[in-house]
């Protein structure tokens, strides 16, 4: 074999997973997955590669420089330079130069296939998710070029029944992966809107109002007040949104202080009646009331939105937000040129493996092999080959020592090395019983059993 | 909302995967995973790009020229003719154009992981990988530019356990899947090997040689003759040769057989005996005779082979070769400069989802979700979400009607066109004796039952 010529290495901000890590990111997907099909979702998957014309301008001059794009095949460029290939390619128009580009989002997909599909989907189509994605950005600790999105959402109804189960799934997911404390905050973009209209602005303020209110974690009461008069806001209007602001209470109670005060607004009316209604609907679906808490203070960033929004905080571990949604009716009927309600929610899954597994959270093995059968010489290797398939026969995941040479103590080790918990010994004379020694390499335990006997008992002992 | 500027469409040669589609796929994907598990291989993931100068010289001329290249970022290519971009950009390196690419198949990104982890795995390092790759090809029925690979690979060991334990993967995923007749077939190129030295053959000639007897099936024995000749065999070469390819017999008198005749070689002496070995362990793991045949005629023609090479037929139903694979000891350690010995074998997932569709052989739903439980009118809705709730807790996918204005007669209709087994009724009556009606929409039947029965009836009807 030749001398190799290159060291190998990663694109940056890209990750391998070997067989420890999947385990973990399989478990955290399973969950979810699992969840989302409990609450009737059904999954869905697109092509990592798209048309530029699919994907351009929808992102924003940021997001389209962030976009990961692909030569076109067969060109003059492609051998540029290379043996046989022209010495030198004048290009003059992009459109000459690449045609596709890697999958930046999961939701302009879903729009695509919205519109592709909409004589074969029943709606509301109800659909999760759980693909990579790919953004030039720069890489650093917890952001990658290559990473999973993990959606769900709802397209085709307005009822708020889509909302609440959003925050059903949300609630029921964290719980599941052992989050002891946790809240979703829930507001609604036509409150803000309202609130807005309450403070007597302008509605082209409405953007900076919201944009302000947004930081309010990072910069507190006072600093949203002056970044409220930077805007132009009157002081009145200032006061009227600051006693917004600082409202407390029950989500019941909160509901009502602010029903009063937004009465001059038709919008704000709307967003609270809706608010009231996922409440409602969030109860009946048994979201714990400590773990929901309309939040009059979120206003998440992004434009889209157009009814409810909502995230969830993950006060221990304090770890900060881990899921956001919302409603967005004016955007999944993008190709369709006609709007189509649609609400969803999407789980910063690569922070949830990154932070499970910083804290040990996982319930995750090393390897998802349950016991190794050693042999104990060449004479024996023929039993032990048919106790290995008698194991996986009974549905345990079972490896089997190759070398039929090595000792015992070696093949123990090599059991532990690979973090499989039970090693199964069998010599000449437990064979000759039809038994065999199971050994508990996690406890030291070890007890002799009947072949038939192996796989109740290592299965029993995985549950204990 | 704007109209729309373009009708969005796919990429050629890739496929979006509706819910439908999504579960058949998951089917076959997870019955090929719970099987690699079993037989203690563990899952590995690598990123969708790479390094251009890792995959660069791999894959041949006409490999390289299928590879979807992606470009480099933040060039003035990528805002030719652009507003505010340069007019024309003349490139001389394609250095400068292009620096990753879209993985291409999974053996190359398991060199890489093999040399960039050396000290991390514990050989064997048994790994199975399930990701897409992508080819430039042209596409046509059954042939994508994005389709998934399945495969499975055994790295640091000469043990033909490893072998055998991939022969036996292959007879336990065709019969879990269903197939109810296929062969294994067995050969070893080293006893192609042996072939050409028994044949008297110059060394040059053996890939001539191999190449013809691949075509055995397609070409029959005359057609190998014909070939042989214009190879430059003599013609007593040619007659050892077809001598040795009409051999008849179980395996084990074809061993007996042919380890006379290939008695002059070194080479095809080894490949015997390891060829006697792999079948006396293919018995010590249960393959049935009657699935693996001993087939001098198999030639299979990637160069890359170096010991015992395998492929699966499908006979009933008649939609031939499903899997292959084979031994290949100088592949592995390309980056690392020495031979790492390395086996492995590969599902044609793809054709195995579209043949068992074709075929109606998966038994897998229209939909993941099981009930939906329908609203009788608004004052029941609580009722019915509380239903709802409960039922997910139970474990059971279902869904909530959303519209509560909407009669029964429309739900049935919705959750029928969905493809939703249960319905569930419940009417003030039913809901104040704190029972619900269960309709199977299959077969028509009905039943009445209290709210706490509901899952355990579902679940015991879907296994019926």
């Amino acid at each position: 074999m030749a001398k190799p010529t290159i060291k190998p290495s990663l694109p940056r901000g890209t990750r391998d997973f070997l067989p420890e890590q999947m385990l973990r990111r399989q478990y955290v997907m399973d969950v979810i997955e699992r969840v989302y099909r409990k609450y009737s979702f059904e999954p869905l998957q697109t092509p990592t590669m798209e048309k530029l014309s699919v994907l351009g301008g929808k992102y924003g001059d940021e997001g389209e420089q962030l976009i990961f794009k692909i030569l076109k095949r067969r060109t003059a460029l492609e051998r540029v330079g290379q043996p046989g290939g022209p010495e030198a390619v004048t290009v003059t128009d992009f459109a000459d130069v690449a045609d596709l580009a890697l999958r930046y989002d999961l939701t302009v997909p879903l729009a695509r296939v919205v519109a592709m599909y909409q004589h074969e989907l029943t709606l509301p189509f109800k659909r999760f998710q759980i693909q990579p994605v790919w953004r030039a950005d720069r890489p650093q600790k917890g952001r990658y070029r290559e990473f999973y999105q993990c959606d769900a959402d709802v397209v085709g109804t307005n009822s708020m029944l889509a909302d609440a189960e959003l925050l059903a799934i949300m609630n029921e997911v964290l719980t599941t992966l052992g989050f002891p404390q946790f809240t979703i905050r829930l507001n609604n973009r036509k409150i803000l809107t309202g609130l807005v209209e309450y403070a007597g602005a302008t509605p082209d303020l409405a953007t900076s109002i919201i944009v302000a209110i947004d930081k309010l974690d990072k910069i507190g009461l006072s600093g949203v007040e002056n970044e409220l008069q930077e805007r132009g806001v009157s002081a009145g209007g200032i006061a009227r949104i600051l006693n917004v602001l600082a409202l407390e209470g029950s989500n019941t109670s909160l509901v009502e202080q602010i029903r009063d005060l937004l009465s001059v607004s038709e919008t704000g009316r709307q967003g609270i009646e809706e608010t009231q209604e996922v409440l409602t609907y969030a109860d009946h679906l048994g979201i714990p009331e400590a773990n929901l808490r309309f939040d009059l203070t979120l206003a998440r960033g992004l434009s889209y939105y157009t009814g409810p929004i909502f995230e969830t905080v993950v006060e221990s571990p304090n770890v900060g937000s881990l899921t956001g949604g919302g409603r967005y009716n004016q955007l999944i009927g993008m190709f369709l040129g006609r709007d189509i309600p649609a609400t969803g929610t999407s789980f910063g899954i690569e922070r949830i493996i990154d932070v499970l597994t910083e804290l040990d959270m996982l319930p995750v093995a090393k390897t998802s092999t349950a016991a190794l059968v050693t042999t104990f010489n060449a004479d024996t290797q023929a039993a032990s080959i048919r106790l290995v398939s008698a194991l996986r026969e009974a549905g345990v995941n079972t490896e089997l020592y190759f070398k039929a040479k090595d000792g015992i103590g070696k093949q123990l080790k090599y059991a532990d090395r690979k973090g499989i918990r039970f090693a199964i010994i069998a010599g000449p004379d437990e064979l000759a019983q039809g038994q065999a020694t199971v050994k508990d390499l996690h406890t030291g335990d070890q007890v002799v059993l009947a072949h038939d006997a192996l796989a109740s008992h290592i299965r029993q002992q995985r549950q204990g």
